[in-house]
């Protein structure tokens, strides 16, 4: 059975498509008989009405784009469900992109969402993202965009973010709290705001502490995973024999840093204490417990549907739109894999 | 800037709106200069065609929906993955709607995702899903519908599918054949296909070792959570103090049993040897390490779409669907939560 048309439903009738249409939307000028009767054979013929059609008068598709760097991944899955929750509520259908931290795919997907006249788009960016045209050309094609975690500060738009900075330097801090003298971090990437903030957050705490900061001891990660915390760990103890704690830019890589010292067996926390980011579920399970800083994915996700809800409904009201920095909290979770105080 | 209209480039070029239109789709009654002018216009002032609109002509939205029960949840991120990095290639976009476990949530996205005539539909069905009259809707509408994972049997549609039945034969078999005499098992909701058919393959496998059923050792676990892994574990210690295998319907679960055997003091394998299902990462690093089997997300979400690409493209050239049932194969992936044979 092919979709029913107005068509259809106005030939069986014996009455105009444009009958038809108005009885289906109640308009004052059809008679009841008539509503009465288009309605019954709407629904007897199980009748969907066109959501493209009704776009091109409404000019809103009820859509947005997301794009993420990587879907597997147990913060940016947790941000695609508070957004989707959120969007559910205000009836909007969300279309998931993944990036694959390539700033070529990232752009090619910016078109097409913009080409599928998306009412939005929220993005975090891929780690190869330097040039920001792509975004700017939403932002001049007055299509709301929302990015969250992983920014670009140069972009003219509304953001949700959490304090990276000052989450590492609490993560630094603690582990110079329990004791620990020579601190490395393994750090993101060298573009992202993100792992640039954290390692400015390390580097500031080992300077109010008077701590001397020494390059050696921050690793560039290419790809954070958890094979490149096992190497980095190995690497790590082959280059200073002295190293007491770790800070690291995500818990998948430090989930590996521990398994690599268990395997080597370095003991953690007596030997090293590690302190990741994040908060991955996993991070609870593992033994030891990675002790970690709470990135609220969930919350985010919600607050930057919230934010291009906003942006879009000032966008049809003719209402200027004021961009706006959310930054969520954050705390640190103390948990097995550093010392006691 | 608003997004620029046909209708601007051919008031600006002084031609009709038709000669714009074929001008850009190369149409061969269009003179090359005037070719030439209009897509240099186009260019310069960033103009993209609306998807909405060409959609009227050809009937396809070249956008698919896709439902699955939860996305935070390693199996159907990866499914998910599998399926967006095979709609990326074919140039379809992928809405994606979480159930949440949830029948009438799942109903009224199918009908959302058919109003917004989506060219075909992926889901795994949520554990309330017992009325299959929205998935016959979406066949009765002739828009293509590919089942994974959680299928109803009696839907007639394309499926791809693991032999659940099997695997979970396999998994009780090889707790057999380390020497496990009493085997309990942590099954899903009673609705669930595959919990059906794990349970039917557990029981099997007592059966054929003359190993005697007995129902107080199944427990039928709700929403098969960490925390519900930590409760079962502690119950079935309680109500079977002889108990030395468990066979668990998923991974996530057995490691908030082995998290809960960790804190009693009670040793995996030694005293009580753990099977999974799933192999989620987080399985290979906790400790000890979870021995499961391997369900391949990744594969069953690239079959699941080209399954529905075929369809998509079958129905357009009026070709006859023939429904196909894919399985793919599991293994069984042997780890420390296990004794050595």
């Amino acid at each position: 059975m092919k979709p029913v048309t107005l068509k259809q439903i106005a030939e069986t009738l014996g009455i105009s498509i444009t009958t038809v249409s108005k009885a289906l939307k109640d308009y004052p000028d059809v008679s009841k008989k008539t509503k009465a009767l288009v309605k019954d054979l709407a629904q007897t013929l199980n009748y969907k009405p066109n959501s493209f059609a009704v776009n091109l008068r409404t000019r809103e598709s009820k859509t947005i784009g997301l794009i993420v760097p990587e879907i597997v991944h147990h913060f940016f899955s947790s941000v695609i469900k508070g957004i989707i929750s959120q969007a559910e509520k205000k009836g909007y259908l969300v279309i998931i992109l993944q990036s694959n931290e390539s700033y070529t795919l990232e752009k090619k997907q910016i078109e097409l969402l913009l080409s599928k006249r998306v009412d939005g788009i929220l993005i975090s960016l891929a780690n190869e993202t330097a040039n920001y045209n792509h975004l700017n050309s939403v932002l001049a094609n007055e299509t709301p965009l929302v990015m969250f975690d992983k920014i670009a500060k140069l972009v003219n738009c509304s953001k949700v973010l959490i304090n990276d900075r000052e989450a590492a330097y609490n993560a630094t801090q603690h582990l110079i709290n329990i004791g620990c003298k020579r601190i490395a971090h393994f750090r993101g990437p060298l573009l992202p705001q993100n792992s640039i903030d954290r390692f400015l957050g390390y580097k500031k705490a080992l300077l109010d502490n008077d701590i001397a900061y020494d390059s050696t001891l921050v690793y560039i990660l290419k790809d954070m995973s958890y094979d490149e915390g096992r190497f980095y760990a190995k690497k790590l103890i082959q280059d200073h024999k002295d190293v007491d704690g770790i800070f690291i830019n995500t818990d998948l890589v430090a989930i590996g840093a521990i398994k690599e010292f268990n395997n080597l067996n370095i003991k953690v926390p007596e030997d090293i204490s590690i302190i990741g980011f994040s908060n991955w579920f996993m991070s609870s399970v593992i033994s030891p417990s990675l002790t970690t800083i709470d990135q609220p994915g969930f919350e985010i996700g919600k607050k930057a549907f919230k934010l291009l809800f906003r942006e879009i409904k000032n966008k049809k009201n003719n209402k200027k739109i004021n961009y706006k920095d959310v930054i969520l909290e954050t705390e640190l979770v103390i948990r097995e894999s550093t010392k006691t105080l």
